[in-house]
């Protein structure tokens, strides 16, 4: 049995979230809540996020649970919701169907074979001498500004001058925002760090990050960036690694 | 001689009801008003719409007129009119054009040779079991929801528990809004009733529907679909009928 | 050297009345400021902008420079900047990239050879008989109106009603704007003036026109128009003229 009542702006943003890097997710339940763990099909970049029970309006799992979901479809049920609305889910174990009650509507949304969606990734255990505590509208900026000239994007972080650089080179024109101590949450840089990332991942990322909130992001030297979104007022864990472009020599 | 002052916001309305059947129709004018009854190509949905004298600011007939007219050129030019504006409607027999003037603008329309139209059809004698007044806001979420899933949306009313049913099968995932008493308007069900439409009938009728007006469906097995505005604020008569699609055995 | 400060928006309207016309344009330096006089590839529309150093928050030029821009690159680094934010425009010799600051954003634009750009055009010396002040939101009705019918419009000034026309036919319908005194900011109608003009050229140049602001118009027979913005508030120059359709006899 699983069944939860979820105020729709959370599982909206809990769907969100995945849907920044995956189309289909398995959901693994248990009593703690929802904790989906995805990668792309190109191994670029990572989702791993957690719906904790605290956050819903309840919440009842008899057990450990795995769910093949359609985010694409369900995000689309979802937002049928006004915003004030909750979401009733109620698993149907026999039929493998997912009952979903917004209001008077009530959706069947078929599960997909968790064995036919992607295996979940392992974390890769990384040791990153940068973090900086980036407003969720300067990442935002930045990918804006880099859009204008480049598909590629560095991030760079200095240990003497505590800045957090975005920058791009296009063809012809070159782009670069430097954030100080003044525009950055926080920062604390033991080393240099610099990476090249494709844009469309975080971009893609960024598109679900809230307005206002603040991302921590940990950086290395052609190692992965590992970012989370800190305070968003939802409960929601939310982190996500993208994997640099390593620059050919 | 045919001359009109009309608010632009019923003009509007009167064309769109129109437009959400056909793209051309002919508009029968007597001293009363203006009568359109139309029928789509594939003949499954019919409109019914009058826009009398009353609802005009001034209304002058010299007895009967057909007139045949391209709704989507004269909604065009309705368009232009700011909200507080008054359209006038000016018939030139001679040139068999019909000018309007808004503000300083000065439009002359073409009218199309009303025997190059649509016949009208005639409206059939139903007599319907049940009928609900439905918000209008309803019918736009359940059509949203269906859209979600499926092409085709059932309408259904059950004498015993009085409710509305608004459903669709997909290939894979199920959809119904069940509206009760507490978001009707009001709810008459002598027998059941239940038949299937094409989507896209209805949506293109809902499109034009003004928010917070109520719709009166009267609803039957495999029959017709008769839906009336009520309410709207604007005298405008609007009603449609939409055909059911026989289900094979 | 050249080095200014512009406020955001003045500095976008002035690439704005450039792009209307060109989108690569030649921009004359010195030190009291920028002017460009374009004319597009069809020579049918030219624009002529100066924005005076007085228009800016600072402005720096020891003597003349001609930079070759690309508007459209231009347009979309300034329009990363909010509306309170300044721009600065610091032009590096040497590299002839112009280097661009909002914020803590640094964009490095390059610049394009003058001499790959289309030679400047001589103002025509036209004595035109009507000159109207014609409000924007007129000038923009009337080319959504004509926009229903017709790819001209017709431009005419009656010295006797002192009337100012925007005027369509199309190949059913016609359209017809009469702006007399009361829709006018000003009329001086010394003799008849009629002329044609392909709509999407008009059209383009009345998109950046601020809404609000006031069209100085000069019209002639068969001769081109020559329209400014006045008491748009920003001390931006701009006119444009743009050369009639000659009807055919």
């Amino acid at each position: 049995m699983v069944r939860a009542v979820i105020a729709s702006d959370v599982l909206e943003s809990f769907v969100a979230a995945q849907q920044s890097v995956v189309h289909e997710a398995k959901w693994q339940i248990d009593p703690n809540g929802i904790r989906v763990r995805a990668v792309d099909p190109a191994n670029v970049a990572m989702v791993d996020t957690h719906l904790p029970a605290r956050a819903t309006e309840s919440f009842e799992a008899d057990g450990k649970r795995t769910l093949g979901v359609d985010l694409d479809r369900l995000a689309n049920v979802v937002g049928m919701a006004d915003s004030e609305d909750s979401v009733e889910l109620d698993l149907n174990e026999q039929t493998r169907k997912l009952n979903i009650r917004i209001g008077g509507l009530e959706y069947t949304l078929a599960l997909i074979d968790p064995d036919a969606i992607r295996q979940e990734p392992d974390l890769p255990d990384l040791d990153l001498p940068a973090t900086v505590g980036l407003p969720a509208d300067e990442l935002a900026r930045g990918i804006t500004a880099v859009d204008l000239v480049a598909d590629y994007l560095r991030l760079a972080a200095d240990p003497d001058t505590r800045q957090f650089v975005i920058s791009a080179e296009g063809d012809t024109d070159v782009v670069e925002i430097a954030l100080g101590d003044d525009r950055l949450a926080s920062a604390e840089v033991d080393a240099a760090a610099e990476s090249l990332f494709a844009l469309n991942y975080l971009a893609d990322i960024e598109s679900v990050i809230p307005s206002g909130s603040t991302v921590i992001a940990d950086l290395g030297t052609e190692v992965p960036v590992d970012m989370r979104i800190e305070d968003a007022g939802d409960e929601l864990a939310r982190r996500w690694l993208v994997a640099p472009r390593i620059q050919s020599e």
